[in-house]
């Protein structure tokens, strides 16, 4: 095998066996893990903690359900369109987790290592975040919630469910001492949301910012599992789409 | 509301709480439940037993992970193409978990419910079936592996870990009787393959045939998010390209 | 090379020049070919008659906008979530073009093989067609039309351009004949819908009935642009998901 | 209808016509324009020129088909694990038209725009842009190509057929004088690439930037169906799956 080829590390099997991660899936982790655990299990090649498969389960929980959303309406359209290929559905409302709605978990992410970076100066740092967000009119991302006010209920559960498992508190520490800063520039209160709240716990069990986002589409892909399963039974996507030709009516351009 | 008016039964919320299927989120479900207790219950509308628990947990680890397949070749190509939406990938690669290759766990379990439905004459449906197959050199569902020979691992320990948690069994009894009589019309043992023992413990905790193929898509996105994570820190999505390129030469067509 | 090597035909290039279905791209198709005729290139390894292109023109233009569909609403919704990856919009909208609108087309163009199989017994097996789907209240695909009637006016239109530039006209007679024992066996008219047509004329030009719903997402990607376009400047997604939480109301389940 | 209500202007239907653009589907459009041109219409509401036509045509031709992408590898792993929903492996292959291989045209009409905005000044912009790319070591987009050199053979016959269809020429002059600067800026020869040469054609006919990559798509979904139909002819997808086996072999990660 030359230097060059890349190599996988993540399963191997022969006729008789599959090994994850080394571990033998069928003595050692069927009926022996959870599928939380068999997550943290095959992306990062350790066994989880208590602490890691708590915080772990909270945000996969916390994340999963919103009632109507663009990945819910989409994923009942594709279903209504195409129930053959069910896998068709949430694929296409998975596309949905983009920038818009998860960009912003990303965001806090990188900002709460940013003031870890620094932890001498992390107080002057987060009152330059806060300033120049403000200054700039820029969105912070982790902050303020359309509806959820004053608080977002998720947040300080979170940051309970972690710091009761053990987390040490860096990540949430730098989160909240963010968050001083932004209501004294701000001059109101802004909420941290619940991107911001994941963020901070998911970097306390040493979850790597730049692979957020895959859980939170693992975690909206089991929610439109239940959508389609209520599609099945509770059709709307058609009343749905005669809403569309109703209410987004059709006008010759000017 | 008129009587036609569709709705929806899953979440609701206010400015304060969000409540699914009735469950306050903050208060009652998060650290509280395991990701895949809230899939059971989002799902269904009820708290999981111990038992469903359990074989969901199973299932969805059974089905994360198979090393290389087309869905991580795919969710590969396209991280490399877009790592910045990495939900391209997963999506991408789920439009992979199609007929193929999870068809035959939807074939399976609809056989079993075939045998289910006329208790009395089970053994003769049985027959029926393997016989029609046979002759019609029709693939059976559920049975059969091109590589793990003479049997299938994974199988026996998801109706053990289903019965050693309680579960009554009839899904599992069926489907071994028809493996009973798969044998003998085949005149040769045809294992069990873990699609057709995922139909049958899935039956055994009541998830209708027509939803399970979701819940394997919802584990193998949570593989392909590992796969993604070894991306980043070791690619080989280029050099499966070139590979494809050395190996699948241009000929001009005769 | 062995003799089980897979190969390609389509293209080869070196750091000179790209050849298409052998044919240089920048010197010969570059300036010299429509996007109709390079689609018909890439797809057969030949170049288009003028009957080819005509009739390849007219499906990719009839099949392309439909004003608000589910794949359109799709991708505005996705677009809206995601507009940094404009591509995950349209990719989400094409699932949209599966059974359920598709799966017509090529269901008539397996009807219209089946008539073109035995000419010598067209009418009957045609009377035996009608009936059956009559029978067993099975739609027929390629006829009937929710919303245009008693006509689908496109159709008639489809077998004009194909006629007039030449078509030898099998396929549109046979769908036509069946058409006519339709009408008898259903004691009542059934438009030839559009679906229907394409089939007939896409046979005409010798596309295979296995690879026809490929061009119909073509032509409904070109249509989805435009959508994504007019939500560029005049958004209409999130008013579509305020509408959906107004008109599909949350009601505790029973 | 509110003043705040979205509407759309690009489809109207009623029982006995359908309206695309305020043109007669049936009467206008069919058999009368080519797909272009109804691409080009539903796009913008407008018919298009002779040189709108020619360029868009010569676009949607240069960018279809490059033989093996990650785009055509997807398509046919996909197509082969879901044949019965094809329009899942376009999907899938279109997915990863993204930031890498198209965020560099967007890119490049940026700067084209950037040029444009002070013509009076534009020589010093091209320059200032060339060294703080240089500077930076960051790829400059619409330049460069790792395989085509010295020059993309394909720019130049952009450039050409735009230019010979009367195009005014102003985007393709900018770029040139960008070219020139680069070339002095870095002390070598840097072609302009495809994606900058179809930045600049596109320009000329007044495509905004933020739509072209919606063009690109399209050019490429119709080059993965001429793959789709070559993997139904000759597959190609379990022989990649296997070359990816023996290539990127498993190790124990230390």
């Amino acid at each position: 095998m030359s230097r060059n080829t890349p190599t996988t590390s993540i399963a191997r099997h022969d006729a008789h066996s599959i090994h994850i991660r080394e571990h033998d899936l069928v003595n050692e982790l069927m009926g022996h893990v959870s599928f939380t655990e068999m997550i943290y299990l095959q992306l990062t090649g350790k066994r989880a903690s208590t602490l890691q498969v708590k915080v772990l389960d909270v945000v996969l929980v916390t994340l999963m359900e919103h009632g109507h959303t663009p990945s819910s309406i989409v994923a009942r359209q594709i279903y209504d369109s195409t129930p053959e290929a069910m896998q068709s559905a949430i694929a296409a409302g998975i596309l949905g987790v983009g920038g818009t709605f998860i960009g912003t978990m990303e965001g806090a992410a990188l900002v709460i290592d940013q003031l870890l970076a620094d932890p001498a100066n992390m107080r002057q740092t987060a009152r330059d975040i806060a300033q120049s967000h403000f200054d700039q009119r820029k969105p912070l991302p982790g902050f303020g919630h359309p509806f959820h006010k004053p608080g977002d209920p998720r947040s300080p559960r979170l940051f309970e469910v972690a710091r009761s498992h053990g987390a040490e508190g860096k990540h949430i520490d730098a989160l909240q001492l963010l968050s001083e800063e932004v209501d004294r520039v701000y001059g109101k209160h802004l909420t941290i949301n619940v991107t911001g709240a994941v963020a901070a716990v998911l970097g306390e069990i040493g979850i790597p910012q730049k692979i957020m986002r895959g859980l939170a589409v693992v975690s909206r892909a089991a929610g439109l599992v239940g959508h389609i399963h209520e599609e099945q039974a509770k059709p709307s996507a058609r009343h749905v789409w005669q809403l569309v030709n109703e209410h987004v009516p059709y006008v010759k351009e000017s």
